[in-house]
């Protein structure tokens, strides 16, 4: 219990995993994995498929990295980042199925399912027990003032000292800058919050890096280890 | 358990069900079902689509029909009928993957998993609890006489009478007549067995009907209520 | 010359056919085709397949009826009724493909490409030569006073009657009735325009019927044959 | 004409290109087209998107490289290697459909088609003007002695030497060495042939630039340049 309260409280990272499909690849899920403390495994429907997903599992357990399941658009082509205007009966539906998917390649590996990553497009609400939901904090896509993200391009690259940066002031004071470079307060007032990292990004395995060293010193200072 | 017992043994009609996706319907399922004993619903692959597999659960427990998976290859173009070579890892992913898809749906509605039917074209083994193999017999589909099954045509369909005559048939005596019109044995010898009806076929309810007047005499003789 | 000009200021009614998918179908295209004048083909992408399509070129050359591409969001699932964002590039590019892989069809059997369908969610341009637009009709639709079309439902669709009255005010005084029943000015202004019709429509060959009627008549009254 | 005839009589250089599929990549194409004759352009049923396709037609024009269209079955799943049954008459379809599409894109881009890649496990045959069949030769994959090809694995990897080896061994005596070492001799007879490069494989890169020199070489000696 209290071993769980302290859990959720410490600043963990989480990433999208297994987001290749058939035999195209996207990152380099085996490295960042080193780095992070939850992998969103895609589910098929906008990236992965069931052989992807089922190394994913097998890849997150031998790392010690909690899986969770990360739902999305039936949308290969466009790899989910629509939008679209969905049926809301339909997407719950393709929740379901696609949570139920991963669920079940996670017991076949003995692994508990952690969480679902929500759709960031969707109103999507899935309340079976074992899921929750956590803020997110982004800091390898940039926010506006109005904390929207901007979209990611070739421009909007958030640099690796950054991203060490950004992640210590979010962890310190609620506060990350914004895409103009003002500050920005997120808004969490001390509520756990997880930081979302893109495994699809150029620079991802630095950035995951980066991110780590961060998460440790906050966490380290948050629960130090009485000597 | 004896009732579990019984229950095997009784001849019993199962039908595939929920072959529709999207926009695109497939079979008379809502009259269909109130004909058969399970329905196996098929799982997104090779036909369906999660909100079909919602609302044909929901049929299956209106209608106290039993509820098993129909996975299937990724093939929605060919309807799954391949066959085609896949690697049998890639297969077995592919059908914890939809077997698991299906039981959140299940799980969702409070609907038990029945069974999982096999894919005809694979040696996929699935042997999670739960998921039995049964033999099964097939009525609206013509076999050679070395048993293998006929593709279907327009010009290998089954009149309604001989639904109905094959299905006693092989109730009493084990036998059907093979494409030839010759005396086929099946070689089930006694053990428990599962008759599938097709949902695609253009007389799939008339075949229903026929096949229920058949299974029920049959079960009538063999679990004869006692006055 | 003096004909083609006759030819577009006839009323003409077009309908999407070719709408199956695989082993489904969607509309009763065979007895359709009979009524209408311009066959809009699906390319494949939101429906469609490549056999749909040659057979559906087939029966529009069997039937003298003129052939059109009617390219769509990929989205089977949704049958392209998205709307979806997509990237303007993107989309001219899935145009040319779609429209391309029509005309290779239509070449093939030599039929002419006839008109490409706009995407009623996209401001896509193709304008290729042998393409046009012309301003469209819906009786099978309703619309809203703003000239708005109405999302179809069970509440939303057209009488019999109501097809035929409406397809006669608009052709004599470019009016018809919106979803309220009020007058309703569509502003062709004498311009050609095309009716639409949806073959996947409950009461389609019907609707098809009874609009044919009256654009006989109108084309009987505007282009009299000199006895 | 004689120009023409030269051509073809030239030792020539293919490769797939435009392999990926949406935010998914495949091979180094900018690189590799530096290196290659003609372009096997993947016409979006095994990979390959209308924005690839695109893309792909504006390299190849860009480097002077020509274009050839490569259909394949629609499986993004298993990237077209199936092998799967399929219907003749539906595969025909498939590839008037898939030739038809990128002939759309060549023709925007003013491209001439070149050669449509026959499938491999397929006895297709599509004989509309402007496309031919050519002896092709394998040197990056390897060849059992029955000259079939060993399916691509770790362990079937061609060294950059061994790639430039064998080139020029099948230029000059018609000649290569099969999985175990010993020399198979084609049969080209002197034929043309064209040599097949996979834009998949690891050292891809590396392959073609060897390949390159080996046929520059066999070229140079073949039509030497009267000074």
């Amino acid at each position: 219990m209290a071993n769980n309260t302290n859990l959720v409280q410490k600043v963990e990272i989480n990433c999208d995993m297994g987001e290749g499909f058939g035999k195209w690849k996207m990152g380099p899920d085996e490295e960042l994995i080193k780095f992070i403390d939850v992998a969103n495994i895609t589910c098929g429907f906008h990236a992965g498929d069931p052989k992807i997903m089922l190394q994913t599992v097998r890849l997150a357990k031998k790392n010690g990295v909690k899986a969770g399941a990360h739902p999305g658009l039936q949308d290969l082509l466009g790899f989910g980042r629509g939008p679209m205007v969905i049926d809301p009966a339909k997407m719950f539906a393709m929740i379901i199925y696609q949570v139920g998917a991963l669920r079940a390649i996670l017991d076949f590996e003995n692994v508990p399912v952690y969480r679902t990553k929500g759709l960031d497009n969707k109103k999507a609400i899935y309340d079976k027990p074992g899921l929750m939901f956590i803020k997110k904090a982004y800091i390898d896509i940039l926010y506006t003032k109005e904390k929207k993200l901007v979209p990611i391009s070739p421009d909007t690259m958030v640099s690796i000292e950054d991203i060490y940066k950004k992640t210590l002031s979010i962890g310190r004071s609620d506060t990350t800058t914004d895409k103009d470079g003002q500050d920005l307060k997120l808004g969490f007032s001390g509520a756990p919050f997880s930081i979302c990292l893109h495994s699809d990004m150029p620079t991802a395995l630095e950035n995951a890096k980066a991110c780590r060293k961060a998460v440790d010193e906050l966490n380290a200072n948050k629960f130090p280890t009485v000597g």
